[in-house]
């Protein structure tokens, strides 16, 4: 058994065989000192030893540029976004990420780009000890990059979608709308600003949540990533749950840099419907609450109770302890919003 | 543990949010009754359970759109295709496919494509008995296909690319040639043959030869899947064992199909560099031939000796006996090819 081994890296050359292609093997063949991962380079798949008695994770998320991110978007960022919400999928699981595989359709091979690229991507990947353990390269008229990552978790702390009781708390991770707040500034040519700049990374370079997941796994009820705004998604984990909620404006985590730079409507629009925060939203009943708070200093994560799990179906908000009507966007209408 | 479980299909509607794609999940949206599918529909990512002892293999490939495709090739066999390309590369390690990821991206949502894409996605899949437990679904400027397959192996059992013997025989399955022939039928408007179809046939639906590598694993001494020509492919595995080959032309494999559409020196041209078989080429001791024989007829399937591995470097090609020049397309100019 060798377990010296590195990335095989293929390269699948067929109609519009380029050359240039050659100097990706090169940014993505990583050498792993891992008895996980047995494989050496250049074999027809990658051959991993999983861990006896856990189960194993498997997440899949493609980002296309123009769509999912800016096309002017720094190639590292790009890199470090993929592997991000792949990671943000494990967390919300309660697992641990190990192998990636990554599936990248380039107009062109452009060796700074690519080189850039592959350093945001082993960035996030190393901070997390996920390996590249394999991957397909081809040509097409834009640039879409698929990263999937197989993890694993103890069958006793799966953290699932569904699971959430009455009267448990509705919490989150961090601040929410940052990401939202970062791709409208991305997108706009205004002069950066210290805030500014703290929103963009929100965006580009988003904060998987593993080691809280993992924390959170044996107290929580369910959970999910925040990954279409937090509406949509406490939505999802509430009808998984057949339960309702009350989301609690006021009490909505905003940053400093976003309330610094967006009027108070606009905070709590971005903080309710505003994607790519992949903080992770998650239900516990109210023993656990100091548990939780104590997960969270451990990790110096803020973590907050936005509101509270209900009979019935939907989710409503509330302001200030009065029902607002958040369809229609009505709770833009609002008053100066809150303001923490 | 729940063991009726579903797939997962994320949709993760960003800017260019398509209501359409709502009946995608429709279509990928499979029950499992299995025990090692534990997540149900709608998860974060997909929950599998292992088998203790075995080791886990990992593939990828990307197929896009009018780069290793045409644009007319009809979506059931974009389903096809893209599922096989990957058992192709499981079978090459001599594993059993169990769990895939889909991660497509689409023009636009169109019903009818959709629906037979998922025909023949699944009609690969069912075939070798993998299940669909997740995937994501973007919007983009071509339609860009990757799928991941997740496989086991028992570790003692594993094909590798690498390990030939000066002396071992050089073995493909099947036949060579064909998809590269069928590719050029499909491309040109001319009136379709019994033998164009079956040509055309196996360019869209490659037969991955899952349980020929099973059988194989513990005979061959090394094995890779012939994706991108046999000379390509073969270097690959000669180069991994550090050995040189010698292949006889007129022991190629070529069907009566090609041969019936095609001068015999293109049939050797497709056969030598024709990309797309998906057959295996292995190599194993003379000792091992009339198993590697029995094996082949107990499946139904053609296995031929085309060659012999040898000392030192480089891929050669002998005609009749007598060493032929590969380079420059050199065995072009000679004579009427092999004709069996």
């Amino acid at each position: 058994m060798d377990t010296s081994t590195s990335t095989p890296y293929s390269i699948r050359p067929w109609q519009n065989c380029v050359d240039e292609f050659e100097l990706i093997r090169r940014f993505f063949t990583r050498e792993y000192e891992a008895a996980d991962v047995r494989v050496g380079v250049g074999d027809d798949g990658a051959l991993l030893r999983p861990t006896a008695g856990k189960d194993l994770l498997c997440v899949v998320d493609t980002i296309v540029a123009g769509v999912h991110f800016p096309l002017q978007l720094a190639a590292a960022d790009v890199g470090y976004h993929a592997v991000s919400v792949n990671l943000s999928d494990i967390a919300a699981m309660g697992g641990r990420p190990r192998w990636m595989t990554l599936a990248l359709t380039l107009t062109e091979a452009e060796e700074t780009w690519l080189r850039d690229f592959a350093g945001g991507l082993f960035e996030a990947a190393d901070e997390h000890g996920v390996k590249l353990v394999g991957g397909d390269t081809t040509q097409g008229p834009t640039t879409v990059v698929t990263v999937q990552i197989v993890g694993d978790v103890a069958p006793e702390n799966v953290l699932r979608r569904y699971g959430a009781s009455v009267g448990d708390g509705i919490y989150v991770s961090g601040t929410l709308g940052d990401a939202a707040a970062g791709l409208s500034l991305i997108q706009q040519p205004i002069p950066e600003t210290p805030a500014g700049r703290y929103l963009m990374q929100r965006f580009s370079r988003p904060t998987a949540r593993v080691a809280l997941g993992q924390a959170i796994a044996p107290l929580a009820s369910a959970a999910i990533d925040l990954s279409d705004g937090l509406t949509a998604d406490a939505r999802k984990l509430l009808q998984a749950s057949q339960k309702g909620g009350i989301i609690e404006l006021d009490k909505l985590p905003l940053s400093a840099e976003i309330r610094q730079q967006f009027a108070p409507a606009e905070c709590v629009e971005m903080a309710l419907r505003g994607g790519d925060d992949y903080e992770l939203c998650f239900t516990t009943c109210v023993n656990n609450h100091a548990r939780i708070m104590q997960v969270a200093a451990e990790q110096h994560i803020a973590v907050t109770r936005i509101g509270e799990v209900t009979a019935g179906d939907g989710l409503v908000c509330h302001n200030a302890g009065k029902r607002v009507d958040d369809r229609h966007n009505g709770y833009r209408h609002f008053a100066a919003g809150p303001d923490q």
